[in-house]
Parts: structure tokens; C-alpha cells; sequence
């Protein structure tokens, strides 16, 4: 069965806030873990402050600075910069779950890392309900 | 269930060893996994040289330099520089188990990676003892 | 039961294809997931474009030059920087199976990348099979 969650872009670079659809997959799990997994090579998945937008906006300044779309990458593509920051941020992340709910610090949110947008983006998730 | 450990930071960047709090956890488990997943958005979790200690000296004193605590940022709090580091480390790691053992490399050891300290932390985790 | 993959690097900095060496690992799993960890401090994992090599030449020259062999570093081995990208990539991966078969978007592969060869390494797996 392919599990899959859709999600899109509207920015070159943009942190996407995907833990409204996250949580709403974890619903009737009483213990367990979600793993999630982007599907793509110019995009993360990462957990970071979502209160205050003002931190995405200085994470992608920051990462944009780190990793600049230099002219000196080879690929002919001309996105080396979003391959190296998927990397960085990595395709993958396990959450855990509890009553139903993701195990979340108070000011953590899910962000999809759009590194190479605006696009269409998907991402495969398994939910593993055995824990202790 | 709530399953958490409790660690403190001294230092605003510090590595904080706890590969022995993690291994405690699984002594019962035969075979398994372990997710560890960090309650705050401006710590990480990070596996890495537990041996010389100048690993992890050198391993912030890199990551202070890469990412500074500049005035260019917007975030109010002063600490963008911490939620950065936090998601280019992630704040989670999955551990294997083996007879009652964490799967760890002879120099391997499970640091918590305080990049806004000194503090009070929460690890989340949780078990999951079937694996083939 | 220690279950291991082996794999070689030839350069001191390299991503090493092991996609063919995972794949062959969950080929009877129906539905699951299947966790890797790298026994090393100097190596990591990572999922990126394995199409076109530009690629990871170009993530590796970003990375040589993101964080360079420093003589700043104290750690005596001169290796400080292979340290650093190790943690920076992760040295796990969690990657989900359907049908017998790794779920990878179509340009992801999976990779060792080698911050210290070249050398000899282990990556140790484990399969959790009961998914929904």
C-alpha cells in the first residue's frame, strides 16, 4: 500500500508547515512512531520553531548564506546548492506518537525544507504501532 | 505513557554526553530499536567520537564559526544561530539494539547537542522490541 | 544477530553507492521499514540524486570547502573535519519498504559518504516489518 502525504510550494526556499497533516495520520495511534520520508532530492524534512516566523525566515538566510547557488557547481541543473541542503537537513525523520498525538516540544512544528521551489512535493510515511 | 530522560547543559554550546542514560534504557531488550527524539528547537542529538575531547571542542568551535550568532538575524531572542545548528544536526536519532546493547562503533558515544544553554532538557523515546 | 553490510571507499572524501546492497536486504518484506546505522564517527549516510555524478561531486567540494581540514582544529589526527560532515549528514537513515522494495523517489540513491578514506566500513541494519 503506498502511503502518501502531498504538499506544495510556493517559494524557491520556504519552510512549509506540514504538521497539521502530519498530526491528523497519527489520530487513532495510541503508542508508536511515524516515519516520514520526501521523496524528491532538492527537499528535507525538518522540526524547528514555529511560533515566531521570523526563525524560518533566518534559517533560509542563513542556509541560503552557508550554500550559495554558486556558479562553480558543475550540474548543469544549476540546483547543486538545494542537493546539499537536502542533505544537510536530511529526507527523513521519525516522530514519536502518544495518545494520538505527536510527541512535540511546545514551540516544535514539522516543516517541509523546500530547497529548489515552487513545486508539487510528496512525501511517503509508515506508522509502526508496537512500542515500549 | 510518557518515556522521557532529563538532561542539563552547563555551557551555551556544549556536547552533553548521555550514551549512558540511553543504554540503561535498553538492557531488557533483546533486539530493537530505540528512537530518541529531543523536545526543543534549539538542541539537538548527534552521534559522534566520545574518546578525545577535543572531537567535540573542535566540533563546536566549527559549528560557532559556520554559523554565528550575527546581529543579521530577525528572530528577537538573539539564539537563530541555535535554532540553525539544531536542524542541521536534527533533533532525533534512531539507535539500534543488540542482546541488550545499543549498536554503537568502539568511539561512538549518543551526545545531546546544546546550542542555547546552559538548560534543562527533555529526550523523548520510545522502544520497539520486534525486528527481524 | 549482528547484521552488517560492508562497504569500501577509495578517496578520502567519497558517497559511495550502496542502493543495490540495501535494496537486496528487504526483498522479502511486504511492508516495513528498515534502519541503518554507520558504525563510524567519520563516515555518515545520506539519500541524494545518484543520476547524474555531477552531483555528488559538487556536494563534496561544497562540503570540503563548508568545512576545511583546518590546522585550527586540537584533535590531533587532523581528521576534525571529517568529525564535523559526519554530524552534520547523520550517521543513520530510516527508509521505508513496500512490496519488497526501498521507497525512493526516482533520482534518490542511497549513500556512504566517506569524510575519512579510504577505508574499510560497516553499516549495521535493522528490519521492522509490522507497518500500517
Amino acid at each position: 500500500m503506498k502511503r502518501r502525504i502531498r504538499v506544495s510550494s510556493s517559494q524557491r526556499e520556504e519552510l512549509v508547515d506540514i504538521t497539521e497533516q502530519v498530526s491528523a495520520l497519527v489520530r487513532d495511534v495510541e503508542d508508536g512512531v511515524i516515519h516520514l520520508w520526501s521523496l524528491h532530492t532538492t527537499c528535507a524534512l525538518t522540526v524547528n520553531e514555529g511560533a515566531d516566523p521570523d526563525v524560518a525566515r533566518d534559517m533560509l538566510a542563513a542556509l541560503h548564506e552557508l550554500v550559495p547557488q554558486s556558479s562553480k557547481f558543475r550540474h548543469a541543473e544549476g540546483n547543486s546548492d538545494s542537493h546539499i541542503k537536502t542533505s544537510l537537513f536530511g529526507p527523513g525523520l521519525t516522530l514519536l506518537i502518544e495518545d494520538g498525538d505527536l510527541v512535540l516540544g511546545i514551540w516544535q512544528h514539522v516543516f517541509l525544507a523546500e530547497w529548489d521551489g515552487p513545486r508539487k512535493r510528496e512525501v511517503a510515511y509508515a506508522i509502526v504501532s508496537a512500542v515500549e
